[in-house]
Protein backbone atom coordinates (compact mmCIF):
# COMPACT_ATOMS: atom_id res chain seq x y z
CA UNK A 1 0.00 0.00 0.00
CA UNK A 2 2.96 2.20 1.01
CA UNK A 3 5.21 1.42 -2.29
CA UNK A 4 2.05 2.03 -4.47
CA UNK A 5 1.29 5.07 -3.11
CA UNK A 6 4.97 6.34 -3.38
CA UNK A 7 4.57 4.98 -7.50
CA UNK A 8 0.91 6.73 -7.65
CA UNK A 9 2.80 10.15 -6.55
CA UNK A 10 6.50 10.19 -8.04
CA UNK A 11 4.44 9.82 -10.99
CA UNK A 12 2.39 12.45 -10.97
CA UNK A 13 5.27 14.77 -9.91
CA UNK A 14 6.95 13.56 -12.56
CA UNK A 15 4.64 13.80 -15.19
CA UNK A 16 3.91 17.71 -13.95
CA UNK A 17 7.93 18.49 -13.94
CA UNK A 18 8.41 17.15 -16.82
CA UNK A 19 4.97 18.78 -18.36
CA UNK A 20 6.89 22.31 -17.26
CA UNK A 21 9.32 24.34 -19.60
CA UNK A 22 12.21 25.73 -18.21
CA UNK A 23 11.11 28.52 -18.04
CA UNK A 24 8.22 27.89 -16.20
CA UNK A 25 10.38 25.77 -13.39
CA UNK A 26 12.34 29.09 -12.99
CA UNK A 27 9.23 31.47 -11.79
CA UNK A 28 8.28 31.53 -8.36
CA UNK A 29 4.98 29.56 -7.41
CA UNK A 30 3.59 32.60 -5.73
CA UNK A 31 4.27 36.01 -6.03
CA UNK A 32 7.63 36.24 -3.59
CA UNK A 33 7.69 32.34 -2.89
CA UNK A 34 9.56 29.41 -3.92
CA UNK A 35 10.52 28.89 -7.56
CA UNK A 36 9.66 25.77 -9.32
CA UNK A 37 13.63 24.72 -9.75
CA UNK A 38 14.10 25.02 -5.83
CA UNK A 39 11.36 22.67 -4.63
CA UNK A 40 12.64 20.07 -7.43
CA UNK A 41 15.84 20.58 -6.20
CA UNK A 42 14.61 19.99 -2.76
CA UNK A 43 12.82 17.15 -3.53
CA UNK A 44 15.73 15.46 -4.90
CA UNK A 45 18.17 16.74 -2.01
CA UNK A 46 15.65 14.98 0.91
CA UNK A 47 14.68 11.50 -1.45
CA UNK A 48 18.83 11.69 -1.33
CA UNK A 49 18.98 10.72 2.40
CA UNK A 50 16.84 7.87 1.88
CA UNK A 51 19.48 5.99 0.13
CA UNK A 52 21.94 5.61 3.35
CA UNK A 53 18.60 5.35 5.19
CA UNK A 54 17.77 2.17 3.16
CA UNK A 55 21.14 1.06 3.38
CA UNK A 56 21.04 1.20 -0.30
CA UNK A 57 24.04 3.55 -0.80
CA UNK A 58 25.67 6.78 -0.13
CA UNK A 59 23.85 10.20 -1.19
CA UNK A 60 24.63 10.84 -4.91
CA UNK A 61 22.87 14.23 -4.58
CA UNK A 62 24.36 15.77 -1.50
CA UNK A 63 26.04 18.39 -3.39
CA UNK A 64 22.03 19.51 -3.52
CA UNK A 65 21.67 19.74 -0.14
CA UNK A 66 23.05 23.26 0.60
CA UNK A 67 21.53 25.00 -2.22
CA UNK A 68 17.71 23.40 -2.13
CA UNK A 69 17.83 22.56 1.97
CA UNK A 70 19.78 24.03 4.08
CA UNK A 71 19.33 27.50 2.47
CA UNK A 72 15.99 29.54 1.17
CA UNK A 73 15.42 29.82 -2.54
CA UNK A 74 18.12 32.31 -3.98
CA UNK A 75 16.09 33.58 -6.67
CA UNK A 76 19.04 33.57 -8.65
CA UNK A 77 20.97 31.48 -11.46
CA UNK A 78 22.85 28.58 -9.28
CA UNK A 79 25.57 26.07 -10.49
CA UNK A 80 22.20 23.18 -11.41
CA UNK A 81 20.45 24.21 -14.24
CA UNK A 82 16.68 22.85 -14.89
CA UNK A 83 17.41 20.21 -17.35
CA UNK A 84 20.68 18.75 -15.04
CA UNK A 85 17.92 18.60 -12.28
CA UNK A 86 15.35 16.85 -14.41
CA UNK A 87 17.92 14.11 -15.11
CA UNK A 88 18.91 13.83 -11.57
CA UNK A 89 15.16 13.80 -10.63
CA UNK A 90 14.46 10.85 -13.34
CA UNK A 91 18.07 9.09 -12.22
CA UNK A 92 17.03 8.62 -8.64
CA UNK A 93 13.16 7.25 -9.23
CA UNK A 94 14.09 4.70 -11.00
CA UNK A 95 17.00 4.18 -8.22
CA UNK A 96 14.24 3.63 -6.00
CA UNK A 97 11.72 2.03 -8.23
CA UNK A 98 14.30 -1.02 -9.01
CA UNK A 99 15.24 -1.27 -5.46
CA UNK A 100 11.82 -1.33 -4.18
CA UNK A 101 10.97 -4.10 -6.36
CA UNK A 102 13.90 -6.14 -5.28
CA UNK A 103 12.91 -5.59 -1.05
CA UNK A 104 11.26 -8.45 0.17
CA UNK A 105 7.64 -7.71 2.55
CA UNK A 106 9.77 -8.57 5.73
CA UNK A 107 12.70 -6.44 5.05
CA UNK A 108 10.80 -3.32 5.38
CA UNK A 109 9.89 -3.71 8.84
CA UNK A 110 13.72 -3.97 9.79
CA UNK A 111 15.13 -1.24 11.18
CA UNK A 112 16.78 1.46 9.00
CA UNK A 113 20.32 2.06 9.28
CA UNK A 114 20.70 4.88 11.42
CA UNK A 115 18.77 3.66 14.46
CA UNK A 116 20.65 1.15 17.00
CA UNK A 117 19.11 -1.99 17.58
CA UNK A 118 18.11 -1.25 21.51
CA UNK A 119 16.34 1.82 20.22
CA UNK A 120 14.57 -0.08 17.33
CA UNK A 121 13.22 -2.15 20.28
CA UNK A 122 12.14 0.33 22.10
CA UNK A 123 10.03 1.73 19.14
CA UNK A 124 9.51 -0.65 16.33
CA UNK A 125 8.08 2.05 13.72
CA UNK A 126 11.39 2.99 12.99
CA UNK A 127 11.49 0.77 10.02
CA UNK A 128 12.76 1.12 6.31
CA UNK A 129 9.28 1.15 5.42
CA UNK A 130 8.59 4.32 7.75
CA UNK A 131 11.50 6.44 5.95
CA UNK A 132 8.80 5.92 2.22
CA UNK A 133 5.68 6.63 4.58
CA UNK A 134 6.74 9.76 5.84
CA UNK A 135 8.39 11.01 2.62
CA UNK A 136 5.30 10.57 0.96
CA UNK A 137 3.54 13.68 2.58
CA UNK A 138 6.58 15.66 2.10
CA UNK A 139 6.49 14.96 -1.61
CA UNK A 140 2.50 15.73 -2.43
CA UNK A 141 2.99 19.02 0.18
CA UNK A 142 5.59 20.28 -2.53
CA UNK A 143 3.54 18.52 -5.41
CA UNK A 144 0.44 20.73 -4.58
CA UNK A 145 2.70 23.54 -4.42
CA UNK A 146 4.19 22.63 -8.04
CA UNK A 147 0.56 22.89 -9.25
CA UNK A 148 0.52 26.05 -9.12
CA UNK A 149 2.83 26.89 -11.74
CA UNK A 150 0.71 24.65 -14.22
CA UNK A 151 -0.83 26.95 -16.18
CA UNK A 152 -4.62 26.05 -16.16
CA UNK A 153 -6.31 27.54 -13.33
CA UNK A 154 -9.07 26.93 -11.15
CA UNK A 155 -7.68 23.34 -10.29
CA UNK A 156 -7.84 21.70 -6.80
CA UNK B 1 2.94 3.96 11.32
CA UNK B 2 -0.16 5.64 9.43
CA UNK B 3 -2.42 7.29 12.06
CA UNK B 4 0.84 8.78 13.39
CA UNK B 5 1.54 9.90 10.42
CA UNK B 6 -2.52 11.14 9.91
CA UNK B 7 -2.77 12.61 13.35
CA UNK B 8 0.45 14.62 12.61
CA UNK B 9 -0.57 16.62 9.77
CA UNK B 10 -4.18 17.22 10.80
CA UNK B 11 -2.21 18.77 13.41
CA UNK B 12 0.02 20.86 11.63
CA UNK B 13 -3.06 21.94 9.45
CA UNK B 14 -5.03 22.61 12.34
CA UNK B 15 -2.44 24.66 13.81
CA UNK B 16 -1.99 26.30 10.40
CA UNK B 17 -6.11 26.98 9.96
CA UNK B 18 -6.07 28.47 13.39
CA UNK B 19 -2.82 30.71 13.17
CA UNK B 20 -5.15 32.74 9.91
CA UNK B 21 -7.45 35.38 10.39
CA UNK B 22 -11.33 35.45 8.76
CA UNK B 23 -9.23 37.37 6.11
CA UNK B 24 -6.35 35.39 5.22
CA UNK B 25 -8.48 32.36 5.05
CA UNK B 26 -10.61 34.66 2.28
CA UNK B 27 -7.41 35.52 -0.20
CA UNK B 28 -6.29 33.19 -2.58
CA UNK B 29 -3.15 31.12 -2.38
CA UNK B 30 -2.13 32.68 -5.38
CA UNK B 31 -3.00 35.05 -8.01
CA UNK B 32 -6.45 33.43 -9.28
CA UNK B 33 -5.86 30.34 -7.54
CA UNK B 34 -8.53 28.91 -4.77
CA UNK B 35 -8.61 30.62 -1.64
CA UNK B 36 -7.61 29.52 2.10
CA UNK B 37 -11.96 29.20 3.41
CA UNK B 38 -12.44 26.72 -0.07
CA UNK B 39 -9.14 24.70 0.81
CA UNK B 40 -10.64 24.28 4.26
CA UNK B 41 -13.85 23.70 3.01
CA UNK B 42 -12.72 20.92 0.20
CA UNK B 43 -11.29 19.19 3.25
CA UNK B 44 -13.80 18.59 5.47
CA UNK B 45 -15.91 17.46 2.78
CA UNK B 46 -13.37 14.94 1.26
CA UNK B 47 -12.41 13.38 4.55
CA UNK B 48 -16.32 13.70 5.38
CA UNK B 49 -16.21 10.66 2.98
CA UNK B 50 -14.24 8.83 5.21
CA UNK B 51 -16.97 8.26 7.88
CA UNK B 52 -19.10 5.86 5.95
CA UNK B 53 -16.09 4.07 4.08
CA UNK B 54 -15.02 3.21 7.62
CA UNK B 55 -18.43 2.37 8.63
CA UNK B 56 -18.05 5.23 11.23
CA UNK B 57 -21.97 6.14 10.31
CA UNK B 58 -23.65 8.62 7.45
CA UNK B 59 -21.47 11.40 6.37
CA UNK B 60 -22.52 14.93 8.64
CA UNK B 61 -21.06 17.53 5.86
CA UNK B 62 -22.46 16.07 3.13
CA UNK B 63 -23.69 19.80 2.22
CA UNK B 64 -20.34 20.91 1.77
CA UNK B 65 -19.37 18.96 -1.34
CA UNK B 66 -21.04 20.70 -4.44
CA UNK B 67 -19.20 24.13 -3.40
CA UNK B 68 -16.15 22.73 -2.50
CA UNK B 69 -15.62 19.69 -4.61
CA UNK B 70 -17.89 19.60 -7.33
CA UNK B 71 -17.18 23.30 -7.85
CA UNK B 72 -14.64 25.07 -8.56
CA UNK B 73 -13.71 28.43 -5.93
CA UNK B 74 -16.54 30.80 -6.91
CA UNK B 75 -14.59 33.56 -5.37
CA UNK B 76 -17.75 34.56 -3.52
CA UNK B 77 -19.80 34.42 -0.24
CA UNK B 78 -20.76 31.35 0.23
CA UNK B 79 -23.37 29.83 2.62
CA UNK B 80 -20.56 29.01 4.67
CA UNK B 81 -18.83 31.32 6.79
CA UNK B 82 -15.35 30.69 8.23
CA UNK B 83 -16.08 30.33 11.61
CA UNK B 84 -18.87 27.49 10.95
CA UNK B 85 -16.24 25.64 8.40
CA UNK B 86 -13.20 26.00 11.37
CA UNK B 87 -15.41 24.68 14.29
CA UNK B 88 -16.81 21.76 11.67
CA UNK B 89 -13.00 21.38 11.34
CA UNK B 90 -12.30 20.56 14.52
CA UNK B 91 -15.16 18.69 15.35
CA UNK B 92 -14.84 15.91 12.08
CA UNK B 93 -11.08 16.00 13.47
CA UNK B 94 -12.02 15.44 17.22
CA UNK B 95 -14.45 12.47 15.79
CA UNK B 96 -11.63 10.84 13.70
CA UNK B 97 -9.27 10.97 16.58
CA UNK B 98 -11.49 8.96 19.28
CA UNK B 99 -12.47 7.04 16.71
CA UNK B 100 -9.18 5.62 15.95
CA UNK B 101 -8.28 4.96 19.48
CA UNK B 102 -10.70 2.73 19.48
CA UNK B 103 -9.96 0.46 16.29
CA UNK B 104 -8.13 -2.67 16.75
CA UNK B 105 -4.92 -3.44 14.55
CA UNK B 106 -6.29 -6.21 12.65
CA UNK B 107 -9.36 -4.07 12.16
CA UNK B 108 -7.64 -2.08 9.93
CA UNK B 109 -7.01 -4.80 7.54
CA UNK B 110 -10.89 -5.36 7.48
CA UNK B 111 -12.24 -4.55 4.30
CA UNK B 112 -13.86 -1.16 3.83
CA UNK B 113 -17.42 -0.19 3.30
CA UNK B 114 -17.40 0.31 -0.35
CA UNK B 115 -15.75 -3.02 -1.55
CA UNK B 116 -17.58 -6.59 -2.06
CA UNK B 117 -16.24 -9.50 -0.19
CA UNK B 118 -15.34 -10.84 -3.48
CA UNK B 119 -13.31 -8.00 -5.08
CA UNK B 120 -11.56 -7.71 -1.19
CA UNK B 121 -10.11 -11.10 -2.00
CA UNK B 122 -8.85 -10.00 -5.40
CA UNK B 123 -7.20 -6.86 -3.65
CA UNK B 124 -6.88 -7.38 -0.08
CA UNK B 125 -5.24 -3.56 -0.61
CA UNK B 126 -9.13 -2.03 -0.02
CA UNK B 127 -9.15 -2.33 3.35
CA UNK B 128 -9.93 0.51 5.83
CA UNK B 129 -6.07 1.35 7.21
CA UNK B 130 -5.76 2.10 2.91
CA UNK B 131 -8.48 4.68 3.18
CA UNK B 132 -6.67 6.75 5.61
CA UNK B 133 -3.04 6.32 4.17
CA UNK B 134 -4.55 7.63 0.69
CA UNK B 135 -6.05 10.59 2.36
CA UNK B 136 -2.18 11.58 3.82
CA UNK B 137 -1.49 13.06 0.63
CA UNK B 138 -4.25 14.63 -0.03
CA UNK B 139 -4.39 16.27 3.06
CA UNK B 140 -0.41 17.00 2.55
CA UNK B 141 -0.93 18.62 -1.03
CA UNK B 142 -3.04 21.20 0.43
CA UNK B 143 -1.50 21.85 3.53
CA UNK B 144 1.40 23.03 0.85
CA UNK B 145 -0.95 25.26 -0.90
CA UNK B 146 -2.17 26.95 2.54
CA UNK B 147 1.21 27.37 3.56
CA UNK B 148 1.44 30.11 1.15
CA UNK B 149 -0.97 32.14 2.61
CA UNK B 150 0.91 32.97 6.07
CA UNK B 151 2.52 36.41 6.95
CA UNK B 152 6.35 34.84 7.00
CA UNK B 153 7.78 34.28 3.32
CA UNK B 154 10.27 32.17 2.31
CA UNK B 155 10.13 28.65 4.65
CA UNK B 156 9.73 25.67 2.52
Amino acid sequence: MVLTSWNKYITQTDELVNHFSDEELLSEIAPGRNRGIYILGHLIAIHDKMLPLLGMGSEVNADLFEVFVTNPDSKRATAFAVKQLKERWSTQNELFANYFQRVKTDEWFDKHTQVSEEDFKKDPKRNRLNIVLTRIPHLTYHFGQLKLLKSDKGQI
